[in-house]
């Protein structure tokens, strides 16, 4: 049976890797890349980078999909981001029965932990519900974990809990019953609404990357300068992907 | 300036390494641990045998502090963990300074990451705020994520937050906002008075080793399963480390 696994490679440094990810590069036939277009081609190059320095003595191939456009207006935003998946699996499927022998082994390179605000495993239960194709998790660094590791916090305070959560749940309210919260695929830093509270931040972006920025301290005190800082460095480099921890008092 | 550097080695699985926190174990001159006692000597040993594994062409010493007792039926559950980890920073400041020398790195093995349920980090945060020490965190792969990947299933549904709290903390009432809940440090199973509810677990044991047992399935359908299948792993192996994900519909 044909079979894909799909490995998580950390959040930015190529050391981020795991050993147990090195393993499973080393035995996949084909990687295949779903190109999310120019704004994250650095991405890319960096799981380019991965394969090249950790695959070694093996021949493999590289397949690049072109990603399906996801409608990011429309008032449903699970509902885009359903009808997105199907697409992008009825692509996978088709390269996937194309491109790999029976006993083939496909990879795919997972930004951060694959088990965190990310697709892949949900594409690859829907074909591997079709009954011609198994596949496994490789787990990896997440973006959260080296933002904690960078600011050298823990996630939770003694047997507290943590809520990971999204910019646009945040703009919505305060997660009750949790006074640790990191937020992800934030585009506006909703955290500004809290700005009146006693509240401190842990802000990181491009973490593990040459061009990591980190910024901590009291929301009132920091956010105009996270603003401007993000904003600037966005400009500058055409994208940014950032995190943070927001610590209510 | 002395240093120490946390580093997390992930949950179980020697492989669960990352090459960065290889880098970081071949810059340690002594391996501080605390020992906790005889139920863990396990996790003690599997530390020695990363260490041994990864450290290479390079001499280290391994220094083991006797962990001070710890008042685990305290009404103040979180000043009786407070207290702990004044002791415990004591100890290991104390040994710090009389095995580094001035210029030498120290390392802690942290199990799974270092930002998750694990005192270290706000220990060397105290023992650094007297000035003679630095400390650097590198993150692992937490039990969390293995018991994702294992399972594989994503920690989170499209664009919804998670929770990770303990067993206590169930038990005390679900937790609002959110339908995504990982329970760590549970004693009891705290998630069998939900039952009644349309909830699906996702449950792993000695995740990442080779006694590794994970169970799935609706609540109601297989709590007492993992009931006894829980019971009769910690009485065979004298201790159990569990983690689960309640999914509610
Ligand atoms: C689609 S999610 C993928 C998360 C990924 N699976 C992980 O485990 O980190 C993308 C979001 O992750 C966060 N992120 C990923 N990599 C990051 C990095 N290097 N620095 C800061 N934030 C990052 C940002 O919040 C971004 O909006
Ligand atoms: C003190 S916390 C440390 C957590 C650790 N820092 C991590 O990132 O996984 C210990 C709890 O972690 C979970 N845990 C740690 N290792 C585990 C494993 N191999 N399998 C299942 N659960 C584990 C259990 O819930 C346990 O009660």
């Amino acid at each position: 049976m044909r079979k894909v696994l799909v490995i998580g490679i950390g959040a930015g440094d190529p050391e981020h890797v795991t050993m147990q990810a090195v393993t499973a590069m080393n035995a996949v036939d084909v990687f295949f890349v779903l190109d999310k277009g120019a704004t994250t081609a650095d991405l890319t190059e960096a799981r380019r980078a991965i394969c090249e320095r950790y695959v070694t003595g093996r021949d493999y191939r590289t397949v690049t999909l072109a990603d399906p456009p996801r409608d990011r207006v429309a008032a449903d935003y699970r509902g885009a981001v359903r009808d997105w998946r199907d697409e992008r699996a009825r692509i996978l499927e088709e390269a996937v029965m194309a491109e790999l022998g029976e006993d083939g082994v496909g990879g795919i390179l997972a930004w951060g932990d694959p088990a965190l605000y990310d697709g892949t495993i949900r594409i690859l239960e829907t074909i591997a519900a079709h009954g011609e194709l198994d596949y496994e998790v490789v787990p990896g660094i997440s973006s959260v974990q080296v933002l904690a590791a960078r600011h050298r916090v823990a996630l939770n305070r003694v047997a507290g809990p943590i809520h990971i959560t999204t910019g646009r749940r945040l703009a919505a309210g305060w997660p009750e019953d949790c006074d640790d919260v990191v937020i992800m695929l934030d585009a506006d830093l909703a955290c500004r609404a809290y700005r009146d509270q006693d509240i401190d931040i842990y802000w990181g972006a491009y973490l593990g990357t040459p061009d990591e920025l980190l910024i901590a301290g009291r929301l009132d005190k920091v956010i105009d300068q996270i603003e401007s800082v993000r904003r600037e460095a966005r400009a500058a480099k055409g994208w940014i992907m950032d995190t943070y921890l927001l610590r209510r008092a």
